[in-house]
Order: structure tokens, then sequence, then C-alpha cells
């Protein structure tokens, strides 16, 4: 299953009524204390409000007016572009509406619709919008630099609770008329604004003013976790509350199911049919293999995945189908002397082949955000800063034209004891588990919420994670050759 | 005068053999402790060697590896590109070639000859060109938030030094014949290849890793103010030595002669020929401002200049050619208190006109870089970062379609002197003169770095400075109004 940066947000994240009412009494209080404080420190507040149409920004801005004190707060609707601000550069229309040292301005609407109405396909396109996305962040920069607090909030639905949204015609969504009237439109487009959106988020996630995403599925949560992000910011910015570290934009949202609740680990597939299926998928990407091989093109895949989730036999059912002369396998465990004495993306840049080579990792750079980060080896600020790098470490793979194929194998915590148990008692397999490998299991919450955030900050277009459903070893193998070939043909596809 | 970034680093600059060797031995002590304490502590360091071809950037390899310990330092050429490194990844060839920890890399050539193959121009290419300096910031980025050290390293020469430099065929220039042999060509694209350099300059600079601009015109000054900005950087690095603070890139070559000293202000536009081309520029120019308005074009003209120095009849001459409907003056002076509330650039932003109406800017946003530097009205991180925040400004009103003008408005201390007596003495003048006016004298010197540093960071391409002689208003005046001719004209060509 392939997964966009937005799908644990997705999953779950329910509050009741009551809840809401005694969380919001308190929550009000306090955002009112960090208001006044902030407003006598001097320090202007931006807030920017944006998500998909149907994701109720307008409500979360009428209750952040309603939980702080409106007269601090300016609104800004950044939805129709008068002929004065047509006559200036861009950039005026968003100077204009700054707020004073001490004020709150809310910027509703952001500016994804003039993004995203510039065309921005092809090389060139691409560009553009990088060039854009860079003034975004140096505009940010600029403000933050002068001791503006920036909070960046991106509220985000299903597609299925998009199309609930806006085919409701209820006297309350009224103020939906108010969107230039292209809500079903909106909704067709669903697929192509995210992948613009991911695009926009990932480019000017930054330091100063980090995105955080939240889901918009239900409306007390909503509400809740954007009155607290806003709280814990504002807190941040006067040295009140916690330690001020940033805390990058899914570790707010983090909830009780994370995104592996959506591998459905209770597919088989049984002996002949399994047969069958290996037997057409390694014979299609024999074909592949070659194809690529003749046309000097390369595919690196990173297989990562629990203790005996079957990484390693899933990579073997991947290399029979390609000749010994066109692969590697990479496996990772400890950084050698050499190696630690480096960036730690160093010891991967050393193993990249030559074009029309393949490499299969066996672990890889994404132990710096999970097994780094759970045991600490890492500091917050060395893994929180990794996600970034590794994104321009794969977006540079990409764009010399390797094609990175992601799996994260997942198997439930029963069937990895099944395995260790198993695994024990067949002497061929017992120097496959050790101590470690039953300690990590203590780990699997902490593990969990590594994969969420892994997940959800670099599953990106070009680069995509595929969670592979583990439980049965034979169904996985088959979605991993099935990935391997799917995205292959689309390779060659798009080249002629 | 129309100036480059590059103009004040040919202006002097010169030291005795005697002086060096005495430097240089004092010099290199230090450089070696510096060494061994950046590798006790662990930290790799890059130094980039760039320049143009002829400015002596392997002389200055050579000395470094004498001054300090070859054993601790790698010398890489990025002349060639190999199979091995075409077939991969652009950065590859960088990373295989990054120093461990403790030891210096230094590299040659660094990569703006790729940079500069690429074709950057249109504006797709332009965006090509911005993205591949964007990737090469998140490079550095990501090497200095390992505690990496990067000192960039950029070596000057005029065209009439490359143009020695390159001719002489002595034995002791037998190395230049390593590089791929288009000396002579190198020299032809002088213009067009500083113009390139500029821009990377400009868009690669950042907090982490600034550039270093360093005169090569006399090579003991070279190699000294080259080893100085080192040995500070290292300093810094290990919190010995001085604040630590960077520095930014023209401080290093602060010298006695600045820019200033190019201006020559001996020119003289006598009565008859004053008039006369007067009338003819002004006449030119009332054409242009309806063709400009027709198109719905503006033009923005910053004038600064020393006291006295006649700003204002500067800019009568210019609006007499306007319909007074067409332009505003806008004077600054200190900023009121709703202005004191935002940001700095806010007042000017505030100030922008329609498309189609003119601005002359008496004084302007560069007074953060000169009144508000010298009288410590704004900090040293405050001033320094807004070097790029108004290359952006600018930038962004060219990206519009505005024209941006800036004039300096040069005239000697003497000229300054006895204007200051008139005005005392003639009654219509008096309320001119202040006691501030005297005060700023005293610090003259202080402005005259603070404008080197101004021209040698803000004269960009899109928006360079024009150096005025103004000892002779007449002539200055002239000057102004066929730079505003000069500049419009070519606009509208450009436009067909």
């Amino acid at each position: 299953m392939k997964v966009s940066i937005f799908k644990s947000l997705e999953v779950g994240g329910k509050i009741k009524n009551k809840a809401f009412d005694e969380q919001s009494f308190a929550l009000r209080k306090k955002l009112l204390n960090a208001q006044f404080k902030l407003q006598d420190l001097g320090y202007p507040v931006i807030i920017v409000v944006a998500g998909l149409d149907g994701a109720g920004k307008g409500s979360v801005v009428h209750r952040l007016n309603e939980w702080m004190d409106p007269r601090g707060i300016e609104t800004h609707a950044l939805w129709q572009v008068s002929d004065e601000e047509e006559a200036r550069p861009f950039y005026w229309r968003l100077w204009r509406r700054l707020p004073e040292k001490g004020k709150i301005g809310i910027f509703f609407g952001s500016c994804l619709n003039s993004l995203s109405q510039e065309n921005t396909g092809g090389k060139s396109g691409a560009a553009r919008f990088s060039n854009n996305c860079q003034a975004i962040c140096e505009f940010e920069k600029l403000l933050s630099d002068e001791g503006a607090l920036i909070i960046k909030l991106w509220f985000h639905i299903s597609r299925a609770t998009q199309f609930m949204q806006l085919s409701q015609d209820t006297p309350r969504k009224q103020q939906n008329l108010i969107v230039p009237g292209n809500a079903k439109q909106s909704h067709k487009s669903y697929k192509k604004t995210l992948k613009l959106v991911e695009k926009l988020i990932l480019e000017t996630d930054s330091k100063h003013s980090p995105w955080h995403l939240v889901s918009a599925e239900d409306n007390n949560y909503r509400d809740l976790t954007a009155g607290q992000i806003i709280l814990e910011k504002m807190q941040a910015h006067t040295g009140a509350g916690q330690s001020g570290e940033d805390t990058g934009w899914t570790e707010d949202t983090k909830k009780n199911p994370t995104i592996l609740k959506t591998v459905d680990l209770s597919h088989v597939l049984a002996g002949d049919k399994y047969k069958r299926q290996l037997r057409k998928y390694q014979a299609r990407l024999q074909d592949l293999a070659w194809q690529f091989h003749a046309q000097g093109r390369s595919v690196i895949a990173v297989f990562e995945g629990w203790d005996a989730a079957g990484k390693g036999s899933a990579i073997r059912r991947v290399t029979a189908a390609f000749d010994p002369r066109l692969y590697k396998v990479v496996q990772f465990a400890a950084p050698t002397d050499e190696e630690r004495r480096h960036h730690y993306l160093w010891r991967f840049w050393r193993q990249l082949q030559r074009d029309g080579q393949n490499t299969f990792f066996d672990r890889s750079w994404y132990g710096r955000v999970l097994v780094e980060r759970v045991e600490g080896f890492a500091s917050p600020d060395e893994w929180r800063r990794a996600y970034t790098e590794i994104n321009h470490f794969e977006q540079q793979l990409v764009d010399h034209g390797t094609v990175v194929l992601k799996f994260w194998i997942h198997i439930s915590p029963e069937e990895q004891l099944r395995r260790f148990k198993e695994r024990e008692l067949a002497p061929q397999k017992q120097y496959k588990i050790t101590e470690e490998d039953w300690r990590n299991r203590d780990k699997w919450r902490e593990y969990e919420l590594a994969i969420d955030d892994m997940v959800a900050r670099t599953s990106t277009g070009c680069a995509p994670w595929t969670l592979v459903a583990g439980n049965d070893k034979c169904f996985a193998r088959i979605q991993v050759l099935k990935t391997f070939c799917k995205a292959m043909q689309a390779t060659l596809k798009n080249e002629r």
C-alpha cells in the first residue's frame, strides 16, 4: 500500500462533546494568558490557517476568535486579489496586512491558491514552483528574524470526508458560499491538489516556521489540536511552558492509532496461487531488469521492517529475478570506525552504484529516525533534521533518474513473538535471534510512533513508502514484487 | 558610474615583501595552532578556493599547504568529471571527497564550472540556476549542522589584471596548462562570467557558510588575507579568538581605499553646456515617462548621498520631466510610532505606488545599513541580515517589472565643508544645516566603510548602484538624468 504524508492524519482522532467542553475551558484560559503575555512583550504573531476545502478552516478561525481576545486579532481572508494588489509586487498584499508588534494576524487561505493556479508541470514549472517556495521561506525568515512568531496549520481531511462535507447543503454550511463556487470541482481534483500541497509543505517547512498538520476528520479534535499547537508555540516563544524546542509537525498530532493501523494484516496467499504469482511477477521483473540495464537506469530499494518481519526473504525473491551482475545487496549494522568519522549519510553515498546497477538496502539511512531515535543514539535535533536531509538525498537520486522504492514490512507483535519462538527452536535459525531482539519488543510503541513520523515526513511524491502486510510471508513477497514491477513499468512508460 | 559588487575589490590592497614575510611568520604559527585544535576537537574543515582564471587559486592552495600541516590536508581539484562520477547523482563527487572529522579538505575549482555550463538564460534557466544554488545551500547546511566548518573564498581580479596574468607565458605559469586550455576565451567572457558569479555568490551566501571575497590584485595581499580569514574562522569555530560572530564577506577585505576612491570628483560642467544637456535629457526623459505610463511600468529611484551632496536638487531636475500625476517623492526621516511597531521594511512597502506610477525616495531602506549601522540603532546582526533582505526586496520589485535605480551622490569632505559654511551664511538655507550634520562629519570614515559594504553587497545585476560624482552639482544632475534615460530606454527595448 503506497502512502502519502497525509495518510496518518486520516486515522482516528475523535473527541466527545463533553470532553471537548472541559478541555476547551482549560485551554481558553491558557490561550488568553499567552496572548496577553506576547502582547506585553511586543511580539507579532502570524497564524496561517490553510487546508483542503471542507476541512472547516472557517470554523477554526471562529473558534480562535472565541477563545482569545478578539481585540488583539485581525483576520485576513486571502481569497480575492484586488486591482490595487495586482498592480504591485506579490508580497505587497501580505505586507500591508502584517500585524504590528503584540498583535495576532490570522491569515486564512494562504498563498496556496495562487501557487496552484500557476503551471507547475514540467521541469521549468517545477523549478518555478520551488522558486516560489523559496520566496515564501525568505519572507518567513525575515519576519521571524525580527521576532515574529509564525504558526502554520494545515487541516487535512480524507477524500471521503471531503465528499460528505461538500455535498451537505444544510444552512449551517452557508459560509461555504463565499468560497469561489467550485466545491464539486475541488473535490474532483483532490488527488492533484494533495500532490501539490505535499510539495508545498515539504519545501516551505523550515526551522523558524514549521508546518503543523492537523487531522480535521472530527471537529472537536480539529479545534482542540489547533488550539493546543497555538498555545504551545506561544508559550515556547515567550520562554514559558516547555523547552521551546521545535517539535515539528506530526508530533503535535500524535494519537493512539498510528498509520500502521491501516495495514490489513489478515491477507493470506496460499500454496499454489502463491507459486503461480511468484513465477509471473519474477518473470516480468526479470524482463524489466534487463530493460532498465539497457537504458542505464537503476533501482534503489530500501527494506525496513520489524525484527523477523521477513526482509531478507523478500529481498531474495526480488534478487532471484535480477542477473547477479546487475545488483548488490547492502546490509547495515553499526557504522564502522571510518564511517563514524563522517556525516551519517556518508556511508550510504559511498554505496551508490553506477547507473544501470541496482542496490537493495537491508536497513538503510532510515535507521537515523528509527533505531537511533528510539535508542537515543541521535539527539532530537539530529533525527529531526534528518527527515529533511533524507528527503533532499532521495530527491537527488530521483533527479538523477534513479527509481527509489521504500518498503516497510509490517507484522503484528503476536506474529513476531510466534516467529521469535520458532527461531529459538530451529537450530539453523538460532543465530538470527538475540537478546537485543527481545529488548526491542519492549519498545514496540516507541517504534510505532517513530514509524508514523517517518512515513508522515518522508513519504514524498518522488519516493513514497509502501507499507507491506507481512503476517503472511508469501503475501508480503508478492506485494513487494508487484510494487517493483509497477514502478519500473511506469518509469519506462514515461521514458517513451 | 554603474558598479558591481566586485568593484571595491579592485581598489588598492598591496603588501610589500618584507612586511609579508613578517606577517606570514606570525600567521603561520597561529594557523598551525588552530589546525591542531580543530583536529583535537574533531571538526571537519572544508575550504573552498574559487575565483576567476588567473587570480592565482593554485598559489593560494600551495601557500595554505605550506603554512599548515599538510598531513591533515587533502586537496581536491574539481576540474574533470570522471565517468564514475557522471554515472551517479551530482553530489556523489563531493561526498566521496569529504574530509573526515578533524581533517581539512581544500576544494579547488568549486561547482562553478558545472553551473556555468548550464543554460541559465530565460525565465526557466534562471529558475533552474536558483534551484542549483538552493541545493548547494542545503548541502552546506547539512554539513555545518553536523559541526563542519565551511570557509568559502572567492578571489577576484580586474579585467586588466586578468589579461596580464593570462598573457604571461613565463615558465612560472606552467601550472595553468592543466586548466582546460581556454585561458584567452575565459578572458573574453569576463563580463558574462562575473554576472553569473555575482548571482552565485548572492544566492549561496548563508549564515552557516558565507562567502569571503578577496582581492587578488596583489599576491602578498591575496595570500595573507586568505590566511587571515581562515585563521579567524577556525578560531571562531573552536570558540577561541574573537566573538565567533559571522563577519560577512566584505568586512574581511576592509582596506584603506574604499570604492568611493574610484569616483572621479574633478568633473565640471559649465554654464551653457550644462543648460543644453539639461534640456536635452529632460526632454528625452519626459518622452520616456509617458511611454512608461502607457505600458503600466514604474521606476523606483533611490537617492542616497552625503549630507549636502545635492540629493534634493538632483531629484527636482528629474521630477521636472515627469507629469505631476505620475510621480511621488517620499522623504524618510525617523520612523513614526506606527512604523516602529513593524519590520523596518514595512514603511517602504507601504509607499509602493501602483504600476504606472513612479516613486523617488529621498533616503530609503538603505538607512538600515548606513545611519542605523553607524549610529548603532541597528545591531550588527540586524544590519548584516538587512543586505540579504534588501536584495530580496528589490528582486521582487524587479520581478514585478519595476525599474530600480539607486544613486549614491558622492562629494569630498572638503566640498561638504564648503557647502555647510555657505549654508550657514545664506538665510534661506540655514534650516538645512543642524548640529547633527556637523557630528556626522566626524564619522566620515565609518560611513565610508558602510558605503563600501553596502555597494559590495547590494549592487546586484538587477538593481545596481550608480555612484555619482557630486562635487559639481551640474555634472551630478546630468549623470542622474542620463542614467534614468539609459535604464528606461533599455527596458522599453527589451519589451519589444
